[in-house]
């Protein structure tokens, strides 16, 4: 194994220690490994909490920040972090008006986040509710998941609510339109290489020279197929075929992610833009918006996916909103 | 050999195709390989124009825009640009006040520009300035370069210079601030594993598993030395001691680049942020700004480079101004 660590258990502790030095918009708790925006709480918004497992950077700590997250928690890598994380972001981002939290659909992630919510009733009285993503095709049932897991659009979606919250939209509200927006995202991604746990010291799978895997989730639990390597333009097609059965996208425009596992070259990440846009012409589709980098991965994985979300004038305006964290910004 | 391409031969034409679809503030001369700004030529601006091989993004394209580039030029993977193309760039961006090449300290990179240089007053009549960078202290001379080599300060000045154009300044200034700039800044990079040249099909050069490579270049160059696998806090050391002995940083602040080198996943270069930090602060040099991602890239090699740059009161006002690109943005 080798990466710039220094002891494998050390390296979600260290990262932040990282993040607080780097980060000026951020405050970070070590105890309980949150990261929160330097303003939490922030008066009459509903804050908007997420996180899982460590080792998909940016997200969720690099989204911390004005029209984003108001908190974060860090699990262990590729471990959801524990209700008592949870329930701690939770005090800390809320003035009264409620506390959103934004789940991944992995079964750990789901579970910490239910008993966080009902610690808070109880503990706190501070009105708590979520939105589950669930957008990849990719599988139905999962290693780490019941249903479909949550990928790409949880990017989108922090992004979006982020960006109504900051205008003090009620808790009610932030809800709708995260069901909606989960609802208008659909994502898949593929592999050419396995990660590398560290704690583990050896990669999570293991594929031959001349093979990838589709469908693959953001842990390395296993996707559709194992297939033989193909070209971009084939691999555009076997990511966005799926995506486009799965969702009518009508002639609504679209805003497209086009997303690295970690260890994938910026060069490939455009040369694949470049073929999955052709999809997306030809389908008859407009792009409004798009990203191309590395913004949900899996440690040093290479490979990609490709998220499509349905976005009308109002999600493109809250996507032109100010947004400052280390993972995106503008506006700012 | 697994990347997500098509031919190997098509790899920079088709990147170019992808961030054309991309990015909304650049066009593209595929014909010449040149990435431009919409707005190009900008009436009474100096063009800022640089470029080398590919496989190092997002330098340069990803930092063409508003506040940078004005244009940039894609050579093959890790092969400079020919002077045709650093005469056509030149062409696309001179509004009459002239252009700047900024030129990465490389043989080959060196020599076209010149060459260019020496075709556009022949040709053109447009009056070409340079700033050749060459902030690394890894080695002296090395296989592409006669004396040092052009790093991560590239970077950073391709953000203040670009800055300072915007402003309207003549090339005179500009020519003084970028050399000045480049003798401000320093770096230092290492690697813990090669990457694979599209055309070449099989990896640079081979490092084991208990190996890495310190003051290693971008495309892969030997470095100073070949060590065993140390720790993040060690390496931060053998990437900072050269770098603090190599120019006094007085009681200037700093602008900070820990720069991933393309396959190395974020939470990795967070540590190493967290390392090189604590060493900066206890030789009692103030951070005033920094970047922690992957600026300056050898297509999917793992590893890392710092970069310190002396920033006075000046400098950091031109760190802040509006930047408007894909590798870099802010203020818009």
């Amino acid at each position: 194994m080798k990466k710039l660590i220094n002891d494998p258990e050390d390296v979600v502790a260290e990262a932040l220690l990282g993040i607080e030095a780097a980060r000026p918009e951020v405050r970070v708790d070590h105890a309980n490994r949150i990261i929160y925006r330097h303003d939490a709480p922030m008066a009459g918004k509903v804050g908007l909490v997420s996180g899982g497992g460590s080792g998909h950077e940016p997200l969720h700590g690099g989204f911390v920040g004005l029209g984003m997250l108001d908190a974060a928690c860090a699990g262990q890598v590729f471990t959801s972090p524990t209700p008592d994380q949870m329930l701690e972001a939770t005090r800390c981002v809320d003035s009264g008006a409620g506390v959103l939290h934004i789940v991944k659909n992995y079964t750990g992630d789901v579970m910490n986040f239910e008993m966080a919510a009902e610690l808070a009733a109880a503990e706190t009285g501070i009105t708590v509710d979520n939105v589950i993503v669930n957008d990849d095709v990719a599988v139905e049932d999962s290693l780490y998941t019941a249903g479909r897991r949550g990928v790409g659009v949880t990017v989108l979606l922090e992004k979006l609510v982020g960006a109504a919250a900051e205008e003090g939209r009620p808790l009610s509200d932030l809800v709708t339109l995260a069901q909606a927006i989960n609802d208008s995202g659909r994502s898949m991604g593929m592999a050419l290489t396995s990660c590398t746990v560290p704690a583990a010291g050896h990669p999570t799978f293991e594929l031959a020279e001349g093979e990838m895997e589709l469908g693959i989730g953001i842990h390395g639990e296993p996707g559709r197929h194992r297939v033989a390597l193909a070209s971009a333009r084939e691999i555009a097609e076997q990511l966005m075929d799926p995506i486009l059965a799965d969702l009518d996208f009508g002639s609504t425009p679209v805003i497209v992610m086009l997303n690295g596992m970690g260890g994938t070259p910026l060069i490939e990440l455009y040369v694949m833009y470049g073929e999955v846009s052709k999809i997306i012409q030809k389908a008859g589709i407009i792009v409004a918006r798009n990203l191309v980098g590395n913004y949900i991965t899996s440690l040093e994985m290479a490979g990609c996916s490709v998220t499509l979300l349905r976005a009308d004038q109002e999600l493109i305006r809250l996507w032109d909103a100010p947004v400052n964290t280390a993972g995106l910004r503008w506006g700012i």
